[in-house]
Order: C-alpha cells, then structure tokens, then sequence
C-alpha cells in the first residue's frame, strides 16, 4: 500500500508500543499520586518536556493536551482579551482555530480575518492593514494544512508586536512541526501547537508550547494537573511517546528528498492534465505537501480509484473531507469549477521514488479513464 | 508489589497493546478521511461506541474525550443554562466538576451544594431543600471517589425531575464504571461519565453519555468530529480500547470477593487502631473501596513506609493528594486532627486475599512504629 495522505495521519512508529507497554502496564502509576514510583513517572514526564523544548528551541513551557484541535482552542479561548479587543486570524487557519473565531466573534469580539495568496500564504499587506494597536491575539498557521505554504512567522510577529506589543501570537504548528526545523524562539511566537500523530506519535496527545512570561487560562478545569493549566490525569505513554516520535521524526527528515519527490510528481502530473491548477508554491511551501485541482472532477472519485489500486491520497484536508464546504478553496481564489477537484498528496520520510513513479502511472491511468468517460457521457 | 490505589488508575489489560497496534501501526487512517480504510475505522468506534452504549444499557450516544475531567466539564459548560437559573452539585465532587462549579458561580449563575453524610452520599432531605424549578443542570457523582458512597441516583433524578423538569442530570461515573453493575436507562441520568483508566483502559480517554433527546454543546470546537460535539482526530485505539477493556473488566467484577477483602481490611485495622475512623459505609457504598483515617497522623509517611515494603496505598483522591485542601475531608465532617491522616484503599479484580493479609501486617508494623515515635517524641 502506497500511503500519500500523511498530512491526514501517520503510522505510529512500532517502537512506541514499547512505551506504551512501559507506562500503561508495568509503571501505569497516576503521576499525581505521592508514593515513590508515581513521582517517577511525573519526573519521566517532565524529562519528555524538555526533550521537545530542546528539539524546537522553544523557552517556555509545554502544555500537554489531547489533540491540536484542544490546543488550538486553548489558545484562542485561554489568552488574555481586554475590552474592545480585536482578534486576527488567517482566511485558511484550520477549522480548530476558525470555529473557535467564528464563537469569538459572536460572543462580540472583534475578529478580523486576513487574506491569502494562492498558496494559502497570509498576504502581508493585509496583515500590516489589519494590524492595529487594539488586538489582543493573533492566530497565524505556521504551514498551511491544506497547500503545505509556510508562512513567515518571525516577520508577522515582529509586525503584531511592533503595533500592539501587548499581542499574544499563536501559531498552529500541526502541519509544520516534523516536517521542517522548527526554532521558537527565533520565530518569537508566544503559543504554538503541535499534534503528535501527525509525527508518527499517538493519536489523542497534542501539546501548546506557551513562551516565558506568556500568561493563559485554562479551558478544562479540575485536578490542577499541568499547573492548573490543563486538568485530567496525563496520559503518560501519549505525552512521552510524543518526545520519542518528535525525536525520530525531526531526525529521519529529509527535505531534500521530499522536495524531489513532490516536484516529479508535479512536473508529471503537468504532462497530462491540460488545466491543472497547482496550489503549492516550491519556494515557500513544506516540502512534503503537494495540493492541486483538477477542473470539473470529483476528487473523491479519483480517491476511491486510486484506493482500489493500492494508493491512498486526500482531498483537501481529512478534517474537512465530509463537509461539502468551500472556505478553504474560495480563500485560496480558486474558480468554482475547481472545488471538487482538489486534492492533497502528503509524503513523509517513508516514502520512496518508486512509490511516487507508481502514483504517477496510476493517478495517470485514473484520470484519463475518468477524462474519457467524461468526454464519452458529454459530461 | 502490592498495589491498592485502583481508584488512581489501573494498570492496562496488556492485549490493549494489539489493539494499539492494529489501529496505531497497521489500519491508522483517520477516520475523518474518505476511503474505504478510513471508513471502516469509523465503522470500528461506531461498534465500540455501541458495545459501550450496551454495557452500560445507556439509550442515546457516547462522545469520546480525553478524559473523565474533560467529560465533566462539558457537562457542566456545555449543557444548557437559562436566565436566573440555578446549578447544584454536592458538596464532595471531585475537583474536576467543583471547579467548573465555582467558575459557573464567578460568571454570575447561582450554585448551590448539596451536603453530604459522612460516607460521601448526598443528604436527601437537602438535596429537596435545595432543588427548584429553576435548577437547570445538578451533577451528583455516582460514586463518591474519596470515600466509595453510591448515591441512588435513581432517586435523585426523579426527585430533580418532578421539581424541575427541564432540568438536566449529570452523574460523574468515573469511580462507578467497572465496579458496580451500571443501568443508565433506569438510572434516568441525561449525562454520565467515564474514564478509560479507572477500568484497565487507556489513559487519556473519557466518555460522556448523553441521552437521547439530550441537547448539549461542544466545548472544544473544530474539525466537527462527534457529530460536532467534540472536534479533534479521534483517539480510533483509545476509543475502541475503551470497550474492550469495560466488557472485560465489567465480566472479572466480583462484588462479593471484593466486599470481603474489605472488610477483612476494615476489621482487622480496628483491632490496632484505638482512634480509627471508618469513612466507607459498607450497606452502600462500592465494594472496592475502604476510606478511612488516622488521628494525628501523616498519611503520606504510612504511604512511603508501605511503599518501601511494596504496598502502595492512596491518600484520599491523587488529584487533589499534591494540594494541602481541606475541602473534602470538611464536608465529610471529620475532625480537623484527621485531616492528614486520611488513606484510602482501593482493590480490583487482581487482588487477592493473600494481598490484603500481607497489607494489614505491613499496615500494623508500620504504624504501630508510627505510634511508638511518636509517642516517645510525645508529638
């Protein structure tokens, strides 16, 4: 099976079963109880804290929560506002980050929402417009998960921070952390989110880098766990397995080979399909993410095609795939024609030349059977 | 080891780790995407969540969370509330629902708790007292974690009902799940809860039963997963673990063996102990709990000293052990010289009676060492 569609999840690697067996079975101990092998288990825990700081150069501290949809929410809900704030967040955030804008607003905050380009890369004239002395929390997408653009976090920080210096900037970093270097403290974000199963971690652990001196509430209350920041019993195998996947991952990555991988798929896929749309930009997009569109053309066909062929793929991200909705392709100024036509092929360190020659051959083989019966039926 | 602190957490079944396997390494689709791997994962939760439904002869639908914490408060936040209305709770809730009760009562909605014996169970007679037609949401915890008491919840909803019939009922179930036979239908509960980890499941996995009919709304907003109840990439080895380790551990239950080792413990500690206080009531409360505490005593060195022969015993709940409050042991109305001395022992379906002879001969070496230092240091 050939598996393109890790920006949707990724296989946990099977060492984790090992921690997990260590944590859960033998030293299952409540890191909160007082005896000697639960406190154990809380240093264990703190050690896997440090580990992830390390990785991604972040001076802070790290909450652990259960998704980067929980992380996401922590942050737009937890972050200080004051009165007659405003709250920015990009046209193409992750639908974590734009329902809780959208509940923002209607408890009658001021939310503003930023454009894009093509590549779902904010547009920083419109930011600079946007920006103004009043807003109290900025949500910008470190990589967009539905094109893979990166967006240059270091300057928008220094621009919110520059108009409004009490701004608290959040970033959600599920798409990014793992696939590029991440540096924190360079990018000068106060919150940012990861989400370890899109690293090959567990599904149901996702972290909030929180920077030094950034103050938030918490949104679920109770033991006080996490400082009081985030109550509930930590699932002590999700959060170090998280250190461990992290670790790997950032390790394994391979840039240049996704980079060459992504781009043969790109140059093939241009030699077949007359109007093809590309929405990745190659000089400013994660190198493992290629997102296109294809006019006319259910993508969810294709997907179901290349399935029976042994290859899985997206169509735009799987957390909005049920939804028949068009914020995201309208954001990115794609033409109605395009929107069921989008589709989202996501590599990892996994992925080899030959399975990305093997796609291009069936996707090939797909499109033109698709394209004839289409031409046939007068479609 | 001998470990009876089962109300902390329990160790995971360790076939868990196939599961963990099959949904982690191999079938790890995000059940959000569109193919046909992906789909039969969802297929997957929707049979766990049905076993669960069955076990628990609950009529309506169960949304996954990350845990018994996040479940309460979303009982507590995302139920309905209406003008001037009034929320109850009892005056011995674990922490997780009594601080979202003091955060509702901070943003300006009147809440009232409702006194308890001192076994942990609500007092009836104020539970009338204190319920009105106004009373849009009580939540009364099925069993009380610190001391064992059942509540008859049965009772309690008809008796909320009858004043207030708008009203919703939430019971927190963590501690009951697993150790006594649940039947949500004749229980009348809209909401209940649930934790993985109390019954040989994963950590980082809770549950919230919301009966049909039962409107409530999501606290952690995203991708709309759980029909939009509770967004975030589903915990697929956690959700369908949950059911395995319920059906499981629901089967091992025996309710007699376990009343026995209890009261053999409860027994052979008076014939040491002149000043020991009981706070388990044995004609109702769980079988696997024994509360009781020590006059003038620092629980946490019994614990330590036990620990250093192998026994691990609990201090009250380990999520409020690492605070100095006095909240639960107040309503209880104990008196302020046991306040530290209160231990709480809690067995499953791996303890033996063999266990329970070696903790009640360690227990009396430990403390009657305890006493003799004590005594001569005329503390």
């Amino acid at each position: 099976m050939i598996y393109l569609d890790t920006s949707a999840t990724t296989s946990m690697y099977p060492e984790i079963l090992y921690i997990i067996k260590q944590y859960s079975v033998d030293d299952y101990y409540n890191p909160s109880a007082l005896y000697t092998k639960a406190l154990n288990v809380a240093k264990d825990i703190k050690v896997a804290k440090r580990k992830i700081l390390d990785i991604l150069h972040g001076n802070g501290n790290i909450i652990f929560t259960a998704s980067g949809t929980e992380s996401d929410n922590m942050a737009m809900f937890g972050s200080k506002k004051f009165k007659n704030c405003k709250v920015l967040v990009s046209s193409v955030e992750h639908s974590a980050i734009y329902a809780c804008a959208k509940k923002l607003e209607a408890s009658g905050i001021q939310v503003e929402f930023v454009a894009c380009d093509a590549y779902g890369i904010v547009d920083i004239d419109d930011f600079k417009a946007k920006m103004s002395s009043n807003v109290a929390l900025v949500s910008i997408m470190h990589a967009c998960n539905e094109t893979g653009g990166v967006n240059d976090i270091e300057q928008l920080v220094k621009i919110a921070k520059s108009v409004s210096p009490k701004v608290v900037f959040h970033s959600d970093g599920v798409q990014a952390v793992g696939k590029m270097p991440i540096n924190l403290s360079k990018l000068g974000v106060d919150l940012y989110t990861f989400s370890a199963h899109k690293f090959h971690g567990m599904k149901g652990v996702g972290g909030l880098f929180v920077k030094k001196g950034v103050n938030i509430n918490p949104i679920i209350l109770g033991g006080g766990q996490e400082n009081g920041l985030r109550s509930a019993t930590e699932n002590v195998s999700g959060i170090i397995s998280t250190a461990v996947a992290l670790e790997k991952t950032c390790k394994l990555l391979d840039i240049e080979k996704n980079k060459k991988i992504i781009q043969f798929i790109a140059d093939n896929l241009a030699t077949f399909i007359p109007d093809l749309i590309v929405n990745t930009n190659f000089e400013c997009s994660l190198s493992n993410i290629l997102s296109f569109a294809l006019k006319n053309t259910r993508g969810e066909v294709l997907v179901h095609m290349l399935e029976d062929k042994g290859i899985i793929i997206g169509t735009g991200s799987a957390c909005s795939s049920s939804k028949a909705h068009s914020r995201i392709p309208t954001a990115l100024g794609i033409q109605r024609e395009y929107f069921d036509g989008m589709i989202r092929i996501s590599i990892d360190n996994c992925t080899t030349f030959e399975q990305a020659e093997i796609f291009v051959k069936e996707f090939k083989s797909c499109y033109e059977y698709l394209s004839s019966v289409i031409f046939n039926k007068c479609y």
